[in-house]
């Protein structure tokens, strides 16, 4: 990117895998929020899909970008995708999320800051 | 990911700096269906957000995950984003963004698959 005369754009993204993962909307939703709210990011809008048979999305556009998490309730498995052009870094991330998954068994945790 | 028993997940973003990028709804709607159509993905559900004074973003959930843009056009530049658990690859996005882009003036063009 320093070719190119851009704004800042951090894009993570993170698979998370626990020993029990919900299909419920109130689970997609309380990672969504709090991983909003530990990251300062500002929710503009929200959409959500269930999938059949089982399997959520949920998106958030955000003043900062958006925020998506996928789940894949069969390989209790889900997968966050944020895109912010605030100055979130992977360890600030990491660190929220960390503090999210204390409540779950988690089975692997893996991130990544993106680069194009 | 070798390590984990998990979906499909590939995950390409790009960003296109264009020497005129519209603020309009209508052209990154029409970028992200030409994307979709091209790539055979299917679009569930949509969410778009005008910022102030400029800039847009769109989301599509789809049927294999999702699609977001989002523009500076201050900057002339837009950041594409796919997940999906099709098995869509880099040398494909490309071309259909290719194809796309035709009608533009590219200014530069940069994609890259990410993987976790």
């Amino acid at each position: 990117m320093e070719t190119l005369s851009t704004p800042t754009i951090n894009h993570i993204s993170a698979v998370v895998k626990l020993h029990k993962l919900s299909d419920s909307l109130g689970f997609i939703e309380k990672i969504a929020e709090e991983i909003a709210q530990g990251l300062n990011l500002n929710i503009v809008k929200k959409v959500s899909n269930k999938f059949e048979p089982i399997g959520r999305t949920l998106v958030y556009i955000l003043s900062e970008s958006h925020l998506a998490i996928h789940t894949w309730p069969e390989f209790n498995l889900m997968h966050i995708d944020l895109v912010s052009c605030s100055n979130t870094t992977l360890t600030d991330f990491d660190r929220v999320l960390a503090g999210i998954l204390r409540e779950f068994q988690v089975v692997e945790y893996k991130s990544k800051s993106h680069n194009i």
